[in-house]
């Protein structure tokens, strides 16, 4: 079992690197906290005798050795980045709790089959530079690394620029069929009420939903506010409300679909000129790889309608596709066996959050472990664990780590 | 008459400063270009022998002498700044007239009665530091000296500190009951289709309809995109969406009502984030002031109703009024007997747009001259008028001024 005090205690020290005084992190990317934070990661893993080294990417690997050489590590990661307004727990609970199973096995002395690898993923969130889990992406080859350097934060700095900026531009390649791991493991916050309400400590992750990102441009013409008629005008501010509506109701219409406009932007800015231009995102999910293509069909159509209707042009492109996910039965059994053993109260559930574990599990067999969050909110500085569930959620995932082991073992 | 030419090429190349690839003029107020065009305004006032000098609001004044020193001075005045996006002839004009006429006269070797300043109002856009027309406002008495200084734009630099940077914080009084005028006339494109469309050169502006300038903000709560199912969201973006819906339809149920919203912004600003807060500005116009009043409790209402039904807080404050206005007889009789003695066609019209004019007629007497633009278009880099429309806007001005100041002479 790990050492439950010393987890919760690095879970808040580590918090200052982009604490706000609402008691959350802002801890984007690429960040300054965000390199002083790999900064201390780097360092406790070399306390306990790990080998550590980062990649083209800045993925973290903090390696403690295993008997057989041969054998590529088992992975236990996830991300130390954070919303602009994120939490204490989302992603960087399962990078510290993979610290702690290091940790864990360093104390006992326990020695694995295959290496043990905690590792933190770089830019999970995709607030900073979209899309998520870009790193992880190009590890699993879901994109190249070219296309992950080239993504700009909204000051237009370039992820490439800002991870060398950093120091952790490694040379190591991000590429999971070089730098292999034999699976990988993920402890996180459900992000969501399930677990609360039917107050069972531990989920056992069978997948993930599918998830779609676009941009949508309109154009209208500028003009100004007191003088034009309302029948005169090409609004694009006006056009693309009247299209967020609808795509808010398209959520509505679709079993378990969820719709969101997290970032728009309006040219040119002043009060009284009609703006001419509109930009926002679109974040369109569904568990069902159909349904969200029917939810994608019917937002098209929607938004064309609603162009020509308001006389404003459009463009609405797709710019991230995750198809829906289902984890590997070796690493869910590996989990349920490990619940089983330990006697913990535990459902599955799928996820509705995308986690770097999406992209291992393209090279790699993988699951995940969730633990309940206070009313089911992420994305805010509300975020909120207990220290309780947050040990229960290491001890899982510190013993399906050793089922996986033992069972690579066996061969 | 005034010398077409030379007004025309006045222009053309003061629309450097500031001068966009698309031919539009980005020129806000304290800007560096708004500091070089005032240094051009300044000299060349000070090339024709007048007496130039700049109030504690950095409005500029180009004085010249009349034979009556007790009589104060008849302004002609517009601005030199503009929106981000606007054109050569909005406000521009109004002041290259003033200096036009202040040349001819020179040239002329004609004495007036009554002094002549042309005047550069500060800040008359409101798209760089709200509201508009703030240091007209000022010099009329509707707003203090201390409330313009403190206004921010939207990088939170203050009005009084650019102002001081660009070096035109002067020390006259802005006071229109000390450094007085004795009328202030005011020529103007139209920024509306009424003129072009009727085919006439001339618009003799009897009034200026009321205008209301407001901030709403909305707030929610920051949850995650992918986890939180629609019905628990308070996604102040999307309530935002409706609310500025339902402002763009109160505009069209209520005769000659206009309804924008020019700016909007949101808060995290993550793709994958509901946004739990908005800000956007609304601004309400009518001709008729109770009819503006209804305008606003409709709004009122029904932005109360869609924050109770989407689960929102908001705040809709109202920070600017400017009530309709009426010009004074005799300057309106002024431009009409200068309409008749140029033979020009010419019809009476009532302003759309907000002007520094709305604020001298608090202290003198006041009224406009328009001229038709290009398809009614303002605040659009391709805002266009013709050089015959602006030389018969400067005569019918000259002369206007002239009949004004005969009419002073004779008591
Ligand atoms: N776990 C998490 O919040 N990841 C961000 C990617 C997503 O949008 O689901
Ligand atoms: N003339 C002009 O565009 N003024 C700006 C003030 C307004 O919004 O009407």
């Amino acid at each position: 079992k790990v050492n439950g005090d010393r987890l919760w205690s690095t879970i808040q020290d580590t918090a200052k690197w982009g604490g706000t005084a609402k008691g959350g992190v802002c801890r984007p990317a690429l960040s300054d906290d965000d390199r002083a934070v790999r900064d201390w990661f780097v360092a406790a893993g070399r306390e306990i005798g790990c080998e550590v080294f980062w990649d083209e990417l800045g993925n973290v690997f903090v390696k403690r050795q295993g008997k057989n050489k041969d054998l590529p590590p088992i992975g236990i990661g996830s991300h130390l980045d954070t919303q602009f307004t994120g939490g204490k727990f989302d992603g960087i609970l399962g990078v510290l709790c993979g610290l702690e199973v290091l940790r864990t096995l360093h104390d006992q002395g326990i020695e694995t089959n295959a290496g043990i690898v905690a590792v933190c993923w770089t830019n999970e969130e995709g607030c900073r530079f979209t899309p998520a889990m870009v790193a992880s992406g190009v590890w699993g080859g879901a994109f190249t690394k070219e296309y992950a350097y080239s993504r700009e934060d909204p000051q237009h700095l370039r992820f490439g620029d800002e991870l060398e900026r950093i120091g952790y531009k490694g040379t190591v390649p991000c590429d999971g069929n070089v730098n292999k791991l034999s699976a990988h493991f993920e402890l996180h916050i459900e992000q969501g009420p399930v677990l609360e309400d039917e107050k069972i400590p531990i989920g056992v992750v069978v997948g993930v939903q599918a998830i779609r990102w676009y941009n949508c441009t309109v154009t209208g013409q500028d003009c100004h506010a007191g003088t034009t008629p309302m029948h005169l005008r090409r609004n694009a501010l006006h056009a693309a409300c009247v299209m967020i509506d609808a795509l808010n109701s398209i959520a509505l219409r679709f079993s378990q679909g969820v719709s969101t406009v997290g970032v728009i932007e309006s040219k040119p800015g002043s009060v009284n000129t009609v703006p001419g231009f509109c930009h926002f995102t679109v974040d369109l999910r569904n568990p069902d790889d159909e349904v969200l293509e029917e939810m994608e069909k019917e937002a098209e159509k929607e938004l064309a309608e609603i162009a020509t209707r308001l006389k404003v042009t459009h463009k609405f492109e797709r710019f991230w596709t995750c198809p829906a996910t289902k984890f590997h039965p070796d690493c869910i059994s590996a989990v349920q066996k490990s619940v089983d053993a330990l006697g913990y109260p535990a459902r599955t559930i799928t996820s509705g959050a995308g986690h770097d574990s999406v992209y291992t599990a393209k090279l790699c067999p993988t699951s995940m472990v969730f633990i309940p969050c206070l009313d089911g909110i992420s994305h805010n500085e509300r975020e909120s664990a207990e220290k309780v569930d947050c040990e229960m959620g290491a001890n899982v995932l510190c013993n399906a780590v050793l089922h996986f082991d033992a069972q690579l073992a066996s061969g």
